[in-house]
C-alpha cells in the first residue's frame, strides 16, 4: 500500500501510549522523537482528558474511555486488530496500523513444539518412565503428518513454511481459496471437508471478523476424525461448547489453545480441567518492548514521509 | 571410499539375518535376490551351525555364538557399530558396513522436540493450568539458545542444520576441532570450556570408542552452569554417576537421555525416578524394515559391482 496522500496532513503531535508495555515504552520513545509530546498511562488510569488531548493512540486495545473523536492514528501493539474493530464502528480517515514483528516465527515455534511433542510421544514415554518400563515405540515423523492450516496470511504462511522444512505438505484454507505458496494446496472453507476428514492436525490462525466468528462450530468439528486442533488465531473463531463436544466424541483427540472467547479464561471454564486440552495464556506471539518501540517509530516515520505502510489495516476487511 | 578391490572376490552367497527386524526382512529380501541363500533367525535362536554356514551377517549386534571366523561381510542394521567393535577384536578382511538412512533427520526431530518443549515452557504452563491460573510469561526463542553439539559427523551436522533454520548458531565439538559447516564454530574437547560455561544446552551425538568412553565425566559436567543435556549418541560416553551428581549441583538442570550404559536401563537405576531426567528407550533413531532392506540390498550390490561404499566402517577408527 503506498501513497497515503492524506498522511502529511495528519501532522501527528500528541501520542497517547497505554497497555502492558507503557512504562517500558516511556523509556524508549521520547528520546527518539523529542519533537513529539507523549503521555504514557496505564490502561486503568486513562481519562477522557487523555483522549481529548491526543491525536494518536498506541495500545493493545481500546481502553478506558477510548474515543476516536480526536484521533487521527491508532497503532495496535499486537498483530490482531479485532479489539479495535470487532462490534465497533470505525471512523473514516483514522489510520489504523498494527505491529508486525516476528509473530509468525514465534507462532510457528509454538505450533511446532506441540506437534513434535505429540509426534515424539513425550507423554507416553513419561508414563512408561513412571512405571520404569522400557518400551521402544517408534516416534512419528513430522513429514508424515497431514496438516490443515486455516488462514493463509502472514502467520499461516509462516507456520506452513516452517512445517515444509520437515517434509510436511500443508493445506491452507482461506476466504478466496487461491493457491498461495508455501501451501501445497489452498481451498475455501466450504471445500475443506475432504482435507479435514484425513487431517492429523488442524491449526487455526484466523483473525476475528464477522465471517470467522464461530467458524469452528459443531459442523466443522464433525468433519474431523481424531485430529489435533491448535488455535493460535482468535478465541471467538471457536465455538467452545462445540469443541468440548468434539473432544467427547473423539472428533478432536487433543486441543492446544492459546486464545479464548473470554481472556483471561474464566476459572469456571471446563476447558481448564479437560484431560485432552492444553491451555496457554495467549503467549504464542508476544510483542516485546523493543519490537513495539521499533514498530511505533517506523510507522510514524513512514506516515510523515509518505512511505509505503505495509502494516496499515484495511478497515473495510477488518483485519 | 571407492574400489574395494577385494570385493568381487568376496562372492557373498549365504546371508544370515537376525535381530528385531528378521521376520520383516524375510518378507523383503529373498524375492529381490533369489540368487542368494538366506537364513532369518531370531537372536535367541542363533546356533554355531548358523555361523559355520554363513559368509555374511546382518543384525544390530553380534548375537548368539557370533563368530567372525567364516564371515566376509557384516552389515549393522543400526548406525552405531560399537556393539561390533567395542572391546572386541575385528578380523582383517571382514567388511563392516552400517545403515545410514534417515537417522540424522529423526534425531534432529527428537532433539528439537525437547528443546522446543523447554523453550515454550510446556511444563510451567501445565502446572498453571492445574491451578487454573492465567500467567502469561514469554516463551524463549530457539534462536537465543546457545547450543553445543558433541559430534560433527552425519548426525551432529544434521542436528546443527535443523537448529540453524531457527536462528541458532550451533558450536560443534570434534576430535579434530576442524571448522565444518553448518556449525558456527568447531573446537576440540580440550578447548570447549568457554562454550560449555555459557551453553544453554549440550547435545551429545558421539559414537562409542575408547576415546569417547566416559568423556562426559565429572570434569566435563563441572564446566556447565544449569545447562540442559541431551544424549542421542551412546550411553557409555556418559559417566552416569557423574551426571546424577551434576543434576544435584545444578550444573545440569535437565537431562534428556535416549541411550544408557546398560540397555534396557535396569529398574534399579536412579535415573528412572530423578525429577529432572527424561528417559526414552533408545528410539531417537529407529531403522524401519524398509530402510533396512534397502540398505542391505544397496550395500550388497555395491560390494558386487565394486561401486563406492559410503557406509563402510573404518575399523581402525572404530566408527
Amino acid at each position: 500500500m503506498s501513497g497515503w496522500g492524506w498522511c502529511d496532513a495528519m501532522n501527528i503531535q500528541r501520542i497517547l501510549v497505554t497497555g502492558r508495555l507503557y512504562a517500558e515504552l516511556a523509556a524508549l520513545l521520547p528520546d527518539k522523537r523529542p519533537d513529539k509530546a507523549f503521555r504514557f498511562v496505564a490502561e486503568e488510569e486513562l481519562t477522557a482528558n487523555d483522549f481529548a488531548w491526543a491525536d494518536a493512540y498506541v495500545g493493545f486495545r481500546p481502553a478506558g474511555p477510548f474515543s476516536l473523536a480526536n484521533l487521527r492514528w491508532v497503532h495496535s501493539l499486537g498483530a490482531g486488530v479485532d479489539a479495535f474493530l470487532w462490534k465497533r464502528e470505525w471512523k473514516k480517515n483514522v489510520l489504523l496500523t498494527r505491529t508486525i514483528g516476528s509473530f509468525g516465527e514465534q507462532i510457528a515455534e509454538y505450533c511446532l513444539s506441540y506437534l513434535l511433542r505429540d509426534a515424539q510421544c513425550h507423554d507416553v514415554y513419561a508414563w512408561y518412565q513412571e512405571q520404569r518400563q522400557w518400551k521402544p515405540l517408534a516416534p512419528k515423523r513430522l513429514g508424515e503428518q497431514r496438516i490443515v492450516i486455516y488462514g493463509t496470511g502472514e502467520i499461516g504462511r509462516r507456520i506452513a513454511e516452517t512445517l515444509r522444512l520437515f517434509g510436511v505438505s500443508p493445506i491452507g484454507v482461506s476466504r478466496s481459496g487461491r493457491d498461495t505458496p508455501p501451501f501445497s494446496a489452498v481451498c475455501r472453507h466450504e471445500e475443506a471437508g475432504e482435507a479435514l476428514a484425513c487431517a492429523d492436525w488442524v491449526i487455526a490462525a484466523l483473525p476475528l471478523t464477522e465471517e470467522t466468528h464461530h467458524l469452528f462450530d459443531e459442523t466443522f468439528f464433525a468433519c474431523l476424525h481424531n485430529a489435533g486442533f491448535i488455535n493460535v488465531g482468535r478465541g471467538a473463531t471457536v465455538d467452545e461448547t462445540a469443541l468440548i463436544g468434539a473432544l467427547e466424541n473423539r472428533n478432536v483427540r487433543l486441543a492446544v489453545l492459546d486464545v479464548f472467547e473470554e481472556e483471561p479464561l474464566p476459572p469456571h471454564s471446563p476447558l481448564w480441567v479437560h484431560p485432552n486440552v492444553i491451555i496457554t495464556p495467549h503467549i504464542a506471539a508476544l510483542t516485546s518492548a523493543d519490537a513495539a518501540a521499533h514498530s511505533v517509530l517506523d510507522t510514524l516515520r513512514r506516515i510523515e514521509t509518505g512511505a509505503p505502510l505495509a502494516n496499515a489495516v484495511d478497515v473495510s476487511r477488518r483485519y
